[in-house]
């Protein structure tokens, strides 16, 4: 990482040091907003932003996201969480304090293709997408130049089906020794164990070139060519063991025409890969997402 | 007004008539949230959906909308907003409450191009577009057949720069006959007076075939045909007494080419002006919008 | 019909009674431009618009759209078509002359939701859409009002899957009574037979309310809201015999969140399919359209 | 330039030796297409691709983009230009033959906001964007290091208001020295004189941070969200004496809401003005653009 890269980050943990994100779910009922908000007052917090969301005003899910500033607020966090435990039991949350100085660890997965990694490093690198990159994990050597040219640590872990379990256990311990929260396969191309995924839950963010359910698996491109569509798009989702089913985080599509064979459908794509990509991993960094079910709610 | 119509409303009413809407603006400060859900809590009221927005936490201003439902409502609403007048008191507030059986009343004004009006009355008829619409007025005579054929009373007030005083005054009594909550001028095409705008201040949505503020004022096509660009677009706003200067709701746009000539991209404006104006006047019908300043908050 | 859109009409085909569309399909060669343009000009004929696309330069298939004028046209058409023959035989061609001045003939189908009808409607009522719409199909009555409004005759035909053979011979009749050249299915929610669809080979169009190949068959959107999808879209196509299989001609979509469940999910999406079969129906009436295998070119 | 790279284009130059375009503008009359194309097929030429496009059927202004192959077209090219001149004669043609072997020559005009730079050299090294860049021309040092590490020339030319004639003779006498077909100015933020404006007529490309001709000149975002507007954008047009008034290339917005202050549009914004440029660059590279008075015609 670069020195002035290091300052940005420095800055931004001191101008943020006494802001947090609250992330709640639990069954509706009437008086959460009101326990949570007179709560957070009660112990010097201003909220600054608050978004909520029921699944159905008569008794269906109750969902929110709270950000909050309090004055010496990593003091008083550990104290902030244990008084709230009170509040949380009696409502039956799931609930997270998310703290905005404790900038996130995230570990990218790729392969050949660089155009998502590249979006990544370039945001990361511009001070737009807060994150440490602590390693870049591959079955290719390709990226590697662009990786350690930012000074990040590059594993090359080659990889195929019949040693998938012995390069997950190489993953794992690196994910572990470097202490990652989130897992970004930016074109990674490769299926993870059931064993991986249940080890990272709701952790994983996949790219999947083309507007999910529409071309679920390989070859997206070549089949929106062969399908004759007037649009192709990306999702990226959640990874789960069922491929290409995971909770959707975010889709956009670019408009084609019969001009456009599967190669030029796929530079197209490429663009829109990037930037659905971009947005999905800078909401869960943020902590803007809630996955419920198989679905994501997105404040 | 059909009868099928009447019967979606009542059954509409039925359904939502414990369901109201509050609107606050007031200096940001700690609490204000804390305060608004533990007084909605205590008078037996769940919130459904809430909102805020603070335009700056460091002594900014605060804006918040709830969407909330109680038993009873019709029978204790004028109590509940005697009560929260000492909230709103404290915290300086700009506030309403809004019943969500109260169907708001809208008024059209129309010339000679129908789009707009069509969309609407189209939404209003399909029941998508909660209103009741007791009146469209129009300085000319082409809208009276599609607006009588759907029972809706239809004003011809003739007009022109020179009699403008004499047509508002008309214009103004009929408003007040008819009890008129949102104007919406459908491409009537006629300045109004600075006293016509004072009685109706942020009550009138008009719709300007142009991106704003690109293009302001006479034949937005023609000229954005001149400038050669590849966009369109069109704005709702609020009318103020500066032509086209007040606070925007929504704005889109289409893409055009040198193939378009400026009846063309009349032709394609069209569709974008109908679909930004039928979601401008929704959001104010659904009590969705706050202006400030010359700016709005759209919830 | 009006007797302002009779008049409208008149007016446009004086106006367009020299005009003329040339479409071919053939395996590309040298020469092909040119041996047309040149013909084109030995007739006295001036281009006006020129489209062509080639699959493969190396050997693949040729397609071109030719807009031109010529004096005194409808008197030598005739003649016109009878010279051309020696040059489509030579290029083994698929070729179609189509005049502008003799307007199309549209039936459009529709069962109880009414947008896409209205859409097309109303575009016909301002012009727009250039047809003749000698008869509006249905399995149910909900349309007879607005159809018969506008001196459209009205068709009800009950449709079930067990008198399909039946309901179809009566659809057949009147089309062939009525010499129809386009079939819209405005959300008709009938199968066709695979003989209904021989008989009318390129000439149905349908509106599906998904992206497709994303949730092929019935309650897309109610699938759409279950997948957590944040895009929704249309797709207007040829109809063949594979259900919502045959070669799309324009999809369009737009953005969704987890407020919207399946049911404002339908209520935006009903504005994509408006626009989506608008475009779509009026491209076949300028002969945009060539239909090649399972795709469309659409120039 | 790296070596992969260099193996790339030469690769590149190879295929596509024998492929060139033509771009014709003239008055409209019957023959021109006939003419052109007989031409062509008399060469041997076999048109690939073409499109036209006339102001006005009725004596208006013709434009034609043909792209067609040709055995040893390197060695004919020549031959080829001097036979096309007797049509070129007689149509009254403006015209002009680019050779899809000859790769253009791009220079880069930055300051200190690198984004579309780093779009255009990440394009150009993807293989994406074919065009030589032999240098990159700075006012400030910040972009040294990017340009530098793809193995081009970095040329750092101090300037401001005062210096402006000096800082423009260096400046062309680099673009002769490199022999430069195309400018484009990356967010370079300094405004040229009339007389290097003309030395590169309809040669220098802008972006421009807005959806022209809204906020022409200064600081567009900041007025943006002082306007309130729902909509932010970018546009690509060349450069001529009127500041942001030459003809528009391409345009492209996003949608901003109230929660976004003009920190937040700028950074939105720079996603749209990387890929408004980038496409513009492109099609000026591909010859897809013919000029009009003030507007652009994008084949």
């Amino acid at each position: 990482m670069t020195d002035a890269l290091q300052t940005k980050w420095s800055t931004f943990q001191e101008q943020h040091k006494n802001k947090a994100r609250l992330l709640i779910h639990c069954p509706d009922q009437p008086g959460i907003v009101s326990a949570v908000s007179e709560f957070l007052y009660q112990q010097g917090a201003n909220i600054i932003e608050s978004n909520q969301y029921t699944t159905d005003p008569a008794g269906g899910e109750f969902f929110m996201r709270v950000v909050f500033e309090a004055e010496q607020l990593p003091a008083i966090q550990k104290e902030l969480e244990q008084k709230f435990q009170a509040i949380a039991h009696s409502f039956q949350m799931d609930w997270r304090f998310s703290y905005v100085y404790q900038i996130k660890r995230m570990a990218i997965f790729v392969s050949k293709e660089l155009h998502c990694l590249r979006e990544l490093l370039w945001e990361w690198q511009s001070g737009d997408l807060i994150a440490d990159i602590p390693l870049v994990i591959s079955n290719h050597e390709d990226a590697r130049g662009i990786v350690e040219s930012l000074g990040i640590p590059f594993y090359h872990i080659p990889a195929n089906k019949d040693i998938r379990k012995q390069v997950e256990a190489k993953q794992l311990e690196l994910l572990k020794e470097f202490d990652i929260d989130v897992i970004v396969l930016a074109r990674y191309m490769q299926i993870l164990t059931p064993d991986f995924v249940a080890a990272n839950k709701n952790k994983i963010i996949n790219i999947h070139h083309s507007f999910l359910p529409a071309f679920v698996g390989a070859n997206p491109y070549e089949r929106a060519y062969q399908r004759g569509v007037k649009l192709i798009g990306a999702t990226s989702h959640f990874v789960t063991d069922e491929l290409d089913e995971g909770p959707i985080i975010e889709q956009d599509i670019s408009r084609v025409d019969h001009r456009d064979n599967s190669e030029a459908m796929k530079k197209i794509g490429q663009s829109i890969e990037r930037s659905v990509l971009a947005r999905a991993v800078k909401w869960q960094l943020e902590d803007r997402i809630i996955v419920h079910q198989n679905k994501t709610i997105v404040f």
